[in-house]
């Protein structure tokens, strides 16, 4: 059995397999080593996440299965945050979860981890920013008060206390919010409806999940491929390949 | 344990999570019901493939885990022929599995399945046309000889006989070879290298799969959710959903 890469998170993980996402990317990248599992909960925040996270990785997916396999993952990505941000009285406010209760989930969901997989990599990933304009464009349901159910200013707290969950967990995390920014087009290079990821959005999360799984010593190089490669293969003599 | 289906085959499916891939938009239509796993093998013929079976798919995924979870898989879809239908005479040789030995190696393929998993739906594909001129113009490797390494006429007579195998075996099966070349620009609209498939290509092939799944009872609506959706949760209660 090949070794997994499991991506936890909310539509922005459900989504990431369509419009050339990240999780599509990832795997194609590890085509022929890893197999990435997706684990998408649209509009989810870290309270709810919590309330199935035992039913999302159950026990028996840790420890051995009876092929003597590891069943622990490589690596699992956290990327929760952009609906416990919806603002508490605007018309997100049942996505609400307090920033103080998002850091104490963020670090029981790090905690669950730890315990079920002691060897896997944890890669926590902060919410994008907000594009307030487009998100008065597009609005997911009924907005009578003509306002954003989401600020860039609120979505940049939670994205602090996300980095700070990281540093006290000692795991490594994905600036995403900050990242972004530094293009000055972001709302609209990155962003197709001021929260969700266009093409471009996609590569980035993408090529920084690659980059922190690289400095963790998982890249293609380190990892054993899945049967010989085509150009291995002698063409002289195929079958001495298999 | 959401179920998975599992896609076996050469570089057409190996490439099905890049470019808007019928792989990845399969993982994405599923995202919330079953797991789409990657078993593509660039360049593999069925001669190859019938060496690597069984590690590919090994017995211990068959039978019931430990958690009392079915391992069999709802599906596989088996995706060769395409190098197989490298002429003998021209470059890719090495490639070339004769026609009868192709269809005896479909025939072992179904049956390791049949074997392995009796439930499973088995779904055949048979190779995609060819554009000979686009394969003169992007060759695989030195082609001293000036002519295509694959002729669309071979092409052809693969897969006529992978439809027959389907037909012999009673399994369902996608003749995209007669299908892609219903459009009169086939060549340009679904083939980027006279070979793999473009972005229109690959809708055609995710299009095919998801119907002929619906045929066999396999849709999103007769599947159960993997936890509740988002717009079934109640906001002026969400917790309750949980």
């Amino acid at each position: 059995m090949r070794p997994k890469i499991y991506l936890f998170g909310d539509s922005i993980t459900q989504d990431s397999f369509t419009q050339d996402g990240w999780g599509a990317s990832l795997a194609h990248h590890f085509s022929r080593t890893v197999d990435v599992v997706l684990r998408g909960y649209s509009g989810y925040n870290t309270r709810w996440a919590l309330k199935v996270l035992e039913r999302v990785f159950p026990a028996t997916q840790g420890g051995v299965d009876d092929g003597g396999t590891d069943r622990a993952p490589l690596a699992v990505t956290v990327f929760f945050g952009a609906n416990d941000a919806c603002l508490p009285d605007r018309y997100g406010a049942f996505q609400h979860v307090p920033l103080h209760e998002y850091k104490q989930n963020l670090h029981s969901i790090v905690s669950f981890f730890r315990k079920q997989w002691p060897k896997s990599h944890i890669l926590l990933i902060t919410p994008p920013p907000i594009d307030e304009d487009a998100r008065l464009k597009y609005p997911y349901s009924d907005n009578p008060q003509g306002l954003p159910e989401r600020t860039n200013e609120a979505a940049g707290e939670y994205a602090r206390s996300c980095i700070a969950v990281a540093e006290e967990c000692g795991v490594p995390v994905i600036d995403l919010w900050s990242k972004m920014q530094q293009c000055p087009d972001w709302g609209k290079e990155y962003l197709c409806d001021g929260l969700h990821l266009t093409r471009s959005g996609n590569r980035v999360v993408f090529e920084e999940v690659i980059t922190k799984l690289k400095d963790k010593g998982l890249s293609l190089e380190s990892m054993p491929v899945d049967l010989p490669l085509f150009a291995d293969i002698d063409p002289k003599d195929p079958l001495k390949a298999f």
